[in-house]
């Protein structure tokens, strides 16, 4: 029977306990990830810290360059993005800063950032399934193409509308093998490349070689779109201020309603 | 001294109290502004429930129709705004239904939406000053004119850049007389226009008509933007569908990231 | 081969055709799926406005009560949301009135508005099911109740944390008789009903009962939670701008950095 | 007079110029800044390429150091902060990563992250009032936090709700002072904490010391919150994945609509 005291209970708040393991704030003493944020300032690159937020964890040496080229090579595409247009339309528009960065980041769409996301599950789950049947990445990435094209899927990190060969993509890997981080995901979507190029005659692009590489530095599917905003946002921020700073308002636009 | 006891208090969770008296959530029993709930369903229009929530209260029969009438005006302008532009370009990147509509919203910026809000503080300053002063709504209007010349601001409300005459402000205002619901605001509107007309050949916008009005249906100004938010959802909504169903993913984009 | 002529046509903006049949703007002249705007002003509702952009054309008598119905019940549900309390966080925080709205509309995620669109999917399929192999609501109903078990998903649309039994959830399944709108899907959610009823003693909630009324109003599941989100916009702004009107900055929160 | 013609002018679409002087998108071929991408990739930190986005060129040694530091300075404050608490409410609602960052952006209100720009303002039109009248930093100190005083408003960047003596604040004037970053807005942001010091007893925070310092590194104010959104969302990143991998979906939350 619902009771004076069980109505009570289910309407008390609920919101006593935020947990969590990413900092704890004490009076004059903040730690972030078991280390005092004073200590880090100043010794650590905001990649390592980016890392150490998302790992709980300081990346070694060539994970650490690795992870900072990830980051770079997501700065900018001009404004061809969807995203970058979107921010810069709110910022014509008059919308607050973070209003506009918000805006763009709300364009990361299944089809604009969720590139890398699905590329990295799709390596991460073909690894897997490599390693359950004893298949060869060669046999994997076959069967991973023909699967796909059976349900009529494109693959996701392939192919690229403006770039034949993405500079981006070639350089990351090269870094890869350079720094010691390619490992089981990269091979496989070597392997992929290889089919789609003979097959269609396209290459990885930078959300296939950026899949790749983050799945071997061991990070989950579900931080990709993610760890591709953090590594735009400085983009977004330089288009939001020049639409901003070099644009008259509402440029393009339409429904002036001020004299 | 800050004893263990100060820091347990500061670092205590404060968020017990979530205070409200907008609804009463009890199980069973839903109670808005007073009334049940299931009362108001079935009895009610869709705008007189907004009109409950935002003022307290029910409309009497005339404002009800004039707040119809407001809401209804605020439909849509096709794609030429910068919000629709961005909800368009954020279901075409793939993202989800709502993060499309907070884009959308997201771009009510001070030159876009911003203007409805600017007008009716505008004006109730104005309707405010004139009493303070007991000067006319003609003289008021002159020194307000006069006041943003010598700043070299516009004055919101006024002029469109499609439209010579908006056809949804001539329509408001209309109504406006026809319900008895167009009060000292209003009157100051019509004022300036004349001026405005005279020197510059510019008339009010849907923005100036509906800043008048809801001014004088006793809405603070801090309500403009999001009346009009409220307004214009639908067609974004209905701009997002049509994008998501009628028109090609990225049909107008650039970085295709899947073969 | 890629030559100059090539590239430019790569390169070229894309973006000269945004095509809408919602409005045609003229100059002085607004058309809403081929009526004029100022013609519908003052002679319709705004939820006839909303039935009008999302279908196309106006609602008859019935469905129009129906729909204003529909909407009235998505009011609010007092502080208890979560997209309720991250509008309010935000405007706590000192946002802007249209981020505080564009945030709370973030909140609508598949645990919270989600389910309304996952009920009318699921009642759309089982309706659709029913008629291709010819079987009755309850069999139908029973088949779906057992498909879920299976996959040990919950049925969206039925049970609820502080309700027993949600009064709009009643009263909506009582207007959508009293004005003939339930249908197929109103009775298959009737069958299930009953069926969880016995084996858990659960009822349908509001989202179960709005995602069958409006699959019977002709609404695609696609629409579900941009309509709820239209329903609920004008109680997040009352929440909005009773946190900004009523309460202290900052009142929960922590990290103040002003004097 | 509006003719036909004058008719297509005005609602031809204006969309084709977007120009940017950020990055050159040419086929296999991406200038951001005037540097190859692929050049910067491997050679370049994440936070020089942030500052080469937004300034136009990279830093020189000690100035890139400082503005690692900024950025490392800003990543988290546990789950204390609203824009935290909103992208935490939003993950728990079921919304998708990207709604959630966008969510928590969104909540850095004027009251939130806003105290870094308007910190940023204040300092910078300090200094430029000291230049323009030859006044010291001390004099121009005491005449802003009168000013201030005068006009019942805090001075931006002192003062801490949990902090007495923020240690990120300290650690970043440290930093300043051995790098050689510390120029006049750090001079007069130290001449007013110890106004403050001695009369309320109070300390610059993190907001104080970083717009001190990023005003010295020469950006400009508007730059601040978004800066600010820079650093801060790997943290926000992680709490929204925290919150989506370790705590119950809906875990304090309501409207439970779901059996």
């Amino acid at each position: 029977m619902i009771t004076e005291k069980v109505m009570e209970e289910m309407f008390k708040p609920r919101q006593a306990h935020w947990r969590t393991s990413i900092t704890k704030v004490e009076p004059n003493r903040l730690t972030t990830r078991g280390r005092l944020q004073e200590d880090l300032m100043g010794n650590i690159s905001f990649s390592e810290m980016v890392y150490l937020l998302l790992k709980g964890d300081l990346p070694s040496d060539n994970p650490k360059k690795m992870f900072e080229a990830v980051l770079v090579s997501f700065c900018d595409h001009g404004v061809t993005p969807p995203s970058t247009q979107a921010a810069r339309l709110m910022a014509s528009a008059g919308s607050t800063v973070n209003a506009c960065l918000a805006g763009g980041i709300l364009a990361f769409g299944e089809n604009h950032a969720g590139a890398i996301e699905k590329a990295m599950k799709n390596l991460q789950e073909g690894v897997k399934l490599a390693e359950a049947y004893g298949r060869s990445a060669s046999e994997t990435a076959r069967f991973m193409v023909e699967e796909l094209k059976t349900k009529d899927q494109k693959v996701p990190g392939f192919g690229h509308r403006y770039h034949t060969e993405d500079p981006r993509a070639r350089k990351l890997l090269k870094l890869g093998k350079e720094y010691g981080c390619s490992g089981k995901h990269v091979e496989l979507a070597l392997e992929i490349e290889e089919i789609l190029g003979r097959e269609k005659g396209i290459k990885m692009n930078i959300d296939g070689a950026n899949a790749s590489i983050l799945s071997d530095l061991g990070f989950n599917w579900r931080f990709g779109c993610g760890i591709f905003a953090i590594g735009r946002l400085p983009g977004l921020l330089a288009h939001v201020n020049e639409e901003m700073s070099s644009e008259e308002p509402f440029r393009k636009i339409t429904e002036l309603d001020t004299v």
